[in-house]
């Protein structure tokens, strides 16, 4: 019944690529089907000025999209001078999600900086994003424990992030644009390998959802990220 | 056990204060206890371009907080040439959430622009800033029904909004700020007079949640929209 | 013959209502009439960059307009990513009025910031707001005396400003909206309760004036700032 | 007395040099003394939205310094991407000025823009601007008149501006950047030639005036505009 | 005796890699070694408001990197709020090189937006994008041909871009990042395919060129533009 | 054949102003015909954060354009909040050229910042800008000199530039506005006093050059940088 006639519960084709990037200490070009995030995971030996002396680090992360990687061409946000209200939303998103699973206290006053920069979209490009970033962060931390700044990597558990939503009549998982388009109602799911929620974006615009509507996306997405962090894993080699 | 002494599930004293602007086709302050939020609905008989043409109307809202409204003073967004991330946010999500209820179709090529102000902060401005809005946007469509511009009332349900966090192991409802700075945890909820959901935002930047939990805040939190709902119509001074 | 009814020496009703805020050092909702300001006064324990080590204190100051304070709805100024030239040439004047009466010797290497944010517009916003932010500004003075900060207040006058014009070739005092859409002339006048002149913006831009004209509406305005002066009293319930 | 050896009466050498620029309508390198402002006047056969269809015309100004027409550097305004609020406010009172003067209903819809760039500063730089901008601004509708879209000068009156100031303890007029910096007060008066009030700036930050010694700023004031005004008509060429 | 081991009139790798994106009408992935530009080019029915009416189209360019492309991550410039200096230079390179060779009165009141982005950078990112935009360009005017907008493909000649410099005294092709960074001169040159000059760039700002030196650099790029030629025609499929 | 009247080789009317400027440390008035560009060299006691340590001196340039320079106003930048592209172009340009003839090795962690402020434009605006200035900028280490502060004037050569272009199929040097606008091709130099290639600048939008032309231009200016190398040193008044 999906356009693209996956199953209701089965996510797009994912590809999480590791190393993408000649020169980033953590990279991952994250593919969910036609949705292409290049990831990437930068150290910086400072923090930012109010966080100094704190004895903490930091993990932040800023989004963007080419401006063609979009079905018509898209402003350059750079030569309109401000990011918009959409790429402020997502990036914020995408620094949390990264924080909630980042032990702040375990290496030293550094910062890790995520940028999640959008080649080509096809719906889904925050949930590509953050499921790329944790490989890319991960990349990271391994870089540090490699150069001795750190013994072990600061990461209390995984985080990936998925999107459900009701097709016609439908719960499905991982909405690509052309199921997003004409979707009675869509949700985002931040969630860790454990099952914790970390962010929910439930912004029923169009169409007030009801709880029991709600738990049925929750249970979808539950069964998608669970994939995704198996991905993750398989990604970085290490062990599940 | 709350620092304010309130039961877990008991809103702070919430008062709506219809008609405080003299110029506005719609307002009311918002008082969530110390936080108090200047809400106004002013008609413009147009839409923004890339809606011309359609029939249909909009509503849009705009957030802002005084510098001083906070315990330190924060710069003012005007003098620093732009808006914050928070402020982008909140007020992408009040719009949402007016139009979410709003029958977009039935009012013309119109818009109504929903400004929230803060002039007092104590935890919460979001919520009290969505609640608040629903008056003024209501009272700015009974203008334009008494200005024979519509014949009904174009809005489909009531929204109100709501915090529920963690604080000290328990569930509770619509931190202020000294709860808050210390809770484990935190979420809004956008939700309408008949219960659908709207928006739901649990940011779990320093603590996944489990899914139980998050059951218990929004149990709490159609509690208190419950409540909300109340409040409006009385403000309103429209049949319950 | 004013629309208003008023004489032609009155001032409109006049409430300085002190502590408004509850953050703020200092604050006071000046209310000339339908013309509503909030003023805060913020401490700051540091002065900008260009006077460390000077030994001297600073006093600046900002305004702004809610968005749908006036009539018609104007665009908010933190939207559009600058301040207009008229909010920065009214925040120039309070600050410079301020300072006029201040001992910057006095207290240190501090800075107070005066906020003036009009809740509603009704004609005379930065004469209301000055007369409020002394108001603030003596009440941050105070808060810092009773820090043992400072010993003595250190301002050497009151100011307050009002606005006079030629309304139907009649000299007025404290123009509203409507007179002042409509006047010949107009001028605002910032003095000190010993009667010194701190600023006087007569600007003529449609109607040069004469000095005979000129010197009418001086003699109005000395008698409004001195019924302001005894209203500021009253607000801080200081002595006479 | 005075650093420069003037009188207190007497205004710096004024040089009003029509003629200035190649390519604008209107033009006038305005020295006074040192303080050397390049002002042209250019027309523009439309008016600014707001003004469309009313059958009106405008006149408005801008201001600029180069960035080394001071004693030390300043930055560049365009480089720092916003014009600061001094120069907001001078460009504004340019605008005002001509304005005054100007019958904005015997032009059709066009515009005259004026701009008033300082090439070298020592004190004065808004009053040698006004009264090179009256000269550039004539300039420019005798352009109008030969090219026959207007049958007459829609000049009512002349203008120009001087400042004067209490330099130890005397009254003089026209203060340079050295008599400026120790000055116990300081106005700026823009007149027209018949000696009606414009735009009075009476900014005292540092010391309060009286009211008497207002008076004699204005006597002065009144002397030298008087002379400005001949100098306008002597580079203008026309009759007195 | 070049650290890559190149002969000195060897190109890096070369690969462009045609449709590489889903949306735009034309695109190309242009990799030179290690640094890889993403160009593509996005139709639009418009022109620029200062060409409509003059029956032409327009070509232009835009040019970004993204944030870690680079060894170290530089700021993003949308983050920043505008385009750095070197951005702007390179842009309005690409979209000059561009026109240079494009028949703009051959596909009526259309646009060509090109943008190069900047994967990764290790040297040459303009040379880059200049090669690659030709081949999105090409295939954005055979979508239009498809699409029978216009019957023959607008372009006079093809476009191509290459830097020479002198390395330890050596006159050598197509610096990568090591050796431009210790070159003693270095030059950009953009040639069309019958060898024609299109921009040449020689930048000396360490080393002054002499003209025998900068006639070496010139010969090195006409052997290189000759083989980039080539590479585009293949990477389109178009006849030799 | 010139709408000038002028030879294929000949110069405009060059004059090099020195000290036109009451406070920079350096400054030039450069007329190239119509062309006129103040230029000022300030002396700063300090260097950019990012060479701060390195021992070296800095110089850098700005570049402006007063908005009624041209035939028509343009926007002043400063008003618009940013630099226009060109602008860009060209004092980054500027900037480099000053550099490539100065020791920044040898006046310690100082800047000069060059200001190139074009009063009156006729075309070549940037190559009077470069060769007026060098003037300032040897003037201001003759003043750094004169402080003692360097024992020797930094520069190692002389710098100016020149346009050449081909009008009417004829290769023709300093081209002005008229000949610009319909010339087949044009490209600017900045060359040493010794002949050494600082900046070849061959931008041939309309019609690529073959290296014929391109050489013969490069032969005009060769002559036109020699005559201008001379009219520095008369005007700086030191040995040929």
């Amino acid at each position: 019944m999906r356009p693209s006639g996956r199953a209701a519960d089965q996510l797009r084709t994912v590809v999480l690529e590791p190393d993408f990037s000649k020169h980033a200490e953590g990279s991952c070009l994250a593919k969910f089907g036609d949705t292409h995030v290049l990831c990437t995971a930068s150290v910086d030996n400072s923090v930012p000025g109010f966080m100094r002396g704190s004895g903490r680090g930091w993990v932040t992360a800023e989004y963007g999209m080419l401006p063609r990687a979009t079905h018509t061409r898209g402003g350059r946000e750079a030569a309109r001078g401000k990011q918009g209200g959409r790429t402020v939303e997502i990036q914020r998103l995408i620094g949390r999600s990264m924080r909630a699973v980042t032990d702040l206290t375990a290496f030293g006053e550094r910062s890790i900086q995520i940028d999640c920069d959008v080649l080509q979209a096809d719906g889904g490009t925050r949930t590509a994003a953050i499921t790329g970033a944790y490989v890319a962060l991960y990349q990271a931390f391994q870089f540090m424990q490699t150069a001795k700044a750190i013994k072990q990597i600061p990461l209390t558990d995984q985080v990936a992030a998925i999107s459900a939503g009701i097709y016609k009549g439908e719960p499905v998982l991982d909405l690509d644009y052309d199921e997003d388009s004409s979707a009675d109602a869509d949700a985002n799911f931040v969630l860790t390998g454990r099952g914790g929620i970390v962010e929910i974006q439930a912004s029923a615009e169009s169409e007030p959802y009801d709880r029991a509507t709600f738990n049925k996306l929750l249970d979808l997405a539950e069964g998608g990220v669970s994939q995704l962090c198996r991905k993750q894993l398989q990604a970085l080699g290490v062990g599940l």
